[in-house]
């Protein structure tokens, strides 16, 4: 195999396919990159089992082949050599680098060593615009589990239908937002990992169009030459209607710049408590925030409008604050059904997201 | 004690005092910040025993006295309060901070149980411009010892004669450089740590004049409010000619930008190896230099002229990388006294700096 390239191309599409490049794993081989050469270009490709990324770059290329190369390397090399030429061929000591008058050497595994990856995943496909499903990521993927004690949490329930729903829980609280779809091939539900949402994320450039393709267990995405497919979860997903209470006992109005503001000072004693706790008094004509920790404590009224019983609730400040946050409105509505029950955050007018938190019992 | 104090300037002053704070410490009471309010308005005190800062600031006293309050948490606290005026006092349940209608409350410690700080600190005096200062400090103090195994080598060697000449090492690698003095009261040299002058350089602003203060074995800094005194390291320090070499057998002009550009790459192939290790071929008419690891290797030709024999030598690429790093002009020269013995860096023309850096014996 041998090729030339342009410094920048190249470093540019091995940054984006080092992605899905494995870390810490028992198989080496995935820490790897394979290059592909034909006559069509130069194809890398890296996989960690569950997530694959495909980059397809123009090169010269003089002698078609094929060899795998340590991934992290190769991009910390390459993104150093982005003003040059960079002839890559494959030679007895491993893979030959060549650029300016130098010459260096790089450790290469046999391409036959890489595992086979099928990027042919075409039997269903959505469409929409890559703005919507940015946004509607960005919105959910935050609420996943991040451990492993129930796998399929660490996914994202994707159900296209009239609209995409996206849908997002960790045990502790909970992610609903909605989108737009352009076009479908049929009405299904995918479990994605969180993973695979985020590099997906990346790779979108607003104003354009997405097509995400599946079959049977597989989701692919593809724009400007770049190929990503993921293996989905398969399992039952926790149905959001058995979670999601449908009345409510205690309604208040807050202002969301507000409330975050002194959630965040009252979070600041809690360094090293893992509950982060915060707790709200509400009452007719306002609310109050406290935490209180071996440091001391904070007390800070809320303004708010408050309909409903008298309340006091405990929950984690963090997934108030993130909550808040993934809201838009200059204002944001949180309902209540009692110290014990689930409760729910969501803007006033565009009620398209839903944010759900389990409070926590106060010991005290 | 009962204050009334602008929430942006509080929480300034808080932060730099912070820097102060111990971290990490067998005695609590270091990682306080002490409050004294009297009718001149409010110093915040905070001390880990070696450095010492102190800022007073205007404020509202409405009742002298002092309190101890934790420093990491009232200067995170502070700065999310930049828009309010802050009331504190000292109250039963420890410090009471208001704010708009908030009341929030702060552990404190009592105002003796903190170490007693000598602020005066006037016996000799050195004045030069604060960015003369800023910059023989940012030239020579990256080359401190980090460990403790000789506690002298994590300070710096400044020497007040007719310029300020300023020595550091780590056993491994040495750093020189000299500044104008002003004016000053005697000659003298001083160990200074190496923490001391960061926190001296963050304080400078450029355009103004400086006036260090030393006395038996403690040094003083002031600018804006701000009083900063630190112990200083007593002992020998290694005498600089013992070390530098007279006499050199291999000199090499190179362009510092080319070079630290192939230092950089063949670094990369350097990951998880201590040494870092380099190997500079020099010859007439060029250099080489080359990295090798189980990865790969990197070999390029660098332009440069050389005079004298040849030579190949190995060497830390971090230390070569530093040392170019803290030149200045275009090309830089290196002066080789064999494989064996240390090289230094420098300036082709201003050489008011100079970097020494023993090389690597390699065992290949």
């Amino acid at each position: 195999m041998k090729f030339i390239a342009d410094g920048l191309t190249l470093s540019e599409a091995v940054t984006k396919v080092s992605k899905a490049c494995a870390v810490r794993t028992t198989s080496p081989i995935l820490e790897f990159i394979k290059l592909t050469a034909t006559l069509d270009g130069v194809s890398l490709l890296a996989t960690d089992g569950e997530l694959s990324i495909r980059k397809i770059i123009r090169a010269e290329v003089l002698e078609e082949g094929e060899i795998c190369v340590p991934g992290k390397l190769f991009a910390d090399f390459s993104s150093k050599l982005t003003d040059e030429e960079i002839s890559l061929s494959t030679g007895d000591k491993g893979v030959e680098l060549k650029y300016r008058d130098s010459v260096s050497y790089m450790q290469a595994l046999p391409a036959e060593d890489f595992p086979k990856i099928d990027l042919e995943v075409g039997e269903n496909s959505f469409t929409m615009k890559a703005a919507d499903l940015k946004n509607i990521i960005a919105e959910t993927v935050f609420c996943c589990a991040q451990d492993d004690s129930r796998p399929i949490l660490k996914g994202c329930l994707l159900k296209f239908g009239e609209v995409l729903e996206a849908v997002a829980l960790d045990g502790y609280r909970l992610a609903v937002s909605e989108a737009p779809i352009l076009s479908k091939s049929s009405e299904m539900s995918i479990v994605c990992p969180a993973r695979t949402l985020t590099e997906i994320s990346r790779m979108l450039a607003d104003g354009e169009e997405i097509t995400l393709y599946t079959r049977s267990g597989m989701l692919m995405a593809g724009a400007d030459g770049l190929t990503l497919v993921s293996r989905l979860y398969l399992g039952e997903f926790i149905k959001k209607e058995n979670v999601i209470p449908g009345s409510f006992s205690t309604v208040v109005t807050v202002n969301r710049a507000e409330l975050t503001a002194s959630a965040e000072r009252a979070n600041i004693l809690n360094r090293g408590d893992k509950n982060n706790l915060v707790t709200l008094e509400i009452a007719e004509g306002g609310m109050r925030i406290s935490s209180m920790s071996d440091y001391g404590n904070v007390s800070e009224p809320v303004g708010c409008t408050v309909k409903g019983r008298d309340l006091t609730i405990s929950m984690n400040a963090k997934f108030l604050l993130d909550a808040l946050k993934a809201l838009t409105e200059e204002q944001a509505v949180m309902s209540f059904g009692g110290a014990v029950s689930p409760f729910i955050l969501t803007n006033v007018e565009d009620k398209h997201s839903l944010y759900l938190i389990l409070p926590v019992r106060n010991a005290s």
